[in-house]
């Protein structure tokens, strides 16, 4: 509860603030993960970040505006951004996705903006707060987070704490090797998770075997054309082809969580983007089965192995949460 | 300090327990690792885990009493066993290498004894916290520990705290595999790291790959008793099969650490027993660079892959910083 707070409202309020790479999202909401007003819009980058910020500040304004909240009333700021960052300085390295910002300080601006505690969390790391605290996570001590997306992101929540490692770098489970010196990665290294079940490298493979005859091609409008919803959408009507392609998909996955079970012991494993628009049938119920094939039930007998539970809510949540750890 | 220390004492003064499957050893020291007193004795459970427990506590009186101290003048006691335990509930689960010791209350026998605090670690746990607190790991805040034994143990600081995960199964990268569907591994699995790196496995290994005609052989007075230091010894003498033997094992060692790199972003890795044994040339300056070819340099520029340091103190020291545990 803040001592400030207006008559009446009892539950601290925080404003979270995800910059994506194309799409900004703002949210004010609670610690509950209550979203009680959101705004969007492209990220848009001009060049020179202090434009930028002064930008998102005014979007903020206006935000807590909406909901008849003036800045010293929110209990604190959440800003989730692309890494490499420094959330101890409040300071953005070098983003590959954000021209312009290299070596920005973030909480400075923000801080003096709005009078609060301003708390800088990596996109990974906040999203995977915000399934922990708002999502598939919830209840759980020890969660590990991975989205297979473009490229495969992660996260953890370790005895109910963020763990970011040195420098912050913790969670790059998308390159661990699944396959020594096996495929060439995007990220220089070979053989990495991302490799086999990022959605580039899925989207590159599937164009180049999906036969032009296949489901895959037809749903795709030709196999040039063929992404990894097409394969699904394929072996979700029994095409063969697909349901190979699919099999594989959730066999590499198998193995980029495996050694996390072994070398973690976590509680639960949530999976976002590529295997949650999978589902249960195509990918948590095989992934589940082939984990426990390979890593002892010791380990996999209480392990909950789910879809991420956020979906389109994700950046407003991921700002929330980032916000919360101001005061964790 | 202890309010109730007699005079002059100022530095509170603990008592370790580790009971291996083989030998016991007890110290009493400080939370520096300074031992005051140390006795080693086989473990030789007798069937009847409370007689062994009685004993324990008549080693541990006669321990302190030699430094001359009461037991209510120790700040906490330590046990470090080999799991599965429950820290929490102080009970040690079914260990395969203590026979008749299954569900055994070992904190309330020891806690009744002493009228001291008493904390139960993991062997594994206990070694990574002894190596961070008084060894190799010393001032880091994120360490991975592992060590090549018979088999691979491992655990981890992560935070300036032990890591233990569900049911206090983490720390089990020994398992975590290295080639999927690879060799068989004593656990059951197939392809896990112990199955390349582990004392066991190498050593049947080199009893099956060595030439009756190698330096190796010569060492181990016949290629039927080849053992790991026989390889090592060959290798520092130049033999090529041995250096090849010493090749192969350190790649392994690095398929394994690179996944805990891009995952975890350890400062520290620490590695006990074989890779100790093989020394800087012949393991430590090749698998660091191994490692950095196969992960990103923002991840391993800082990392220090590091030889364990407690050496023959290690039993001594894991159950004093099991003790420490007890009031961290």
């Amino acid at each position: 509860v803040i001592p400030s707070a207006p008559g009446g409202q009892a539950i601290p309020s925080y404003l979270g603030i995800d910059v994506g790479g194309t799409k900004l999202a703002l949210a004010v909401g609670d610690a509950e993960g209550r979203i009680l007003a959101r705004r969007r819009r492209p990220t848009e980058p001009c060049g020179r970040p202090e434009t930028d910020l002064e930008r998102i500040v005014a979007d903020g304004r206006a935000l807590l505006a909406e909901v008849g909240l003036a800045p010293h009333e929110i209990a604190a700021i959440g800003v989730s951004l692309p890494g490499p960052l420094d959330p101890v300085a409040g300071v953005i390295h070098n983003p590959p996705n954000l021209p312009g910002w290299k070596e920005v300080d973030v909480r400075g601006p923000l801080t003096r903006a709005f009078g609060r505690p301003v708390h800088l969390e990596n996109d990974a790391n906040a999203a995977a707060l915000a399934e922990w605290r708002f999502g598939a996570g919830r209840g759980f001590r020890h969660l590990v987070y991975l989205t297979m997306s473009t490229g495969v992101g992660g996260g953890l929540v370790l005895d109910g704490r963020v763990y970011r490692g040195a420098g912050c770098q913790a969670g790059e489970f998308g390159h661990a090797p699944v396959e020594w010196e096996g495929e060439p990665c995007a990220c220089g290294q070979r053989g990495c998770l991302e490799a086999y079940v990022g959605g580039a490298a899925w989207t590159r493979r599937l164009r180049s075997v999906t036969p032009g005859t296949s489901r895959v091609a037809a749903l795709a409008g030709g196999a040039e054309h063929a992404r990894p919803e097409h394969a699904v959408a394929a072996a979700r009507e029994g095409d063969d082809f697909a349901r190979a392609e699919v099999e594989r998909y959730v066999g590499y996955l198998a193995r980029g969580i495996v050694p996390i079970v072994f070398g973690l012991a976590p509680e639960v494993v949530v999976l976002g983007t590529i295997p949650t628009a999978m589902g249960e049938d195509l990918c948590f119920a095989p992934l589940r089965r082939e984990v426990a094939r390979h890593a002892w039930p010791l380990l996999t007998e209480r392990l909950a192995i789910v879809p991420a539970a956020l979906g389109g809510d994700l950046p407003y949540l991921a700002g929330l949460a980032a916000a919360c750890e101001a005061q964790a």
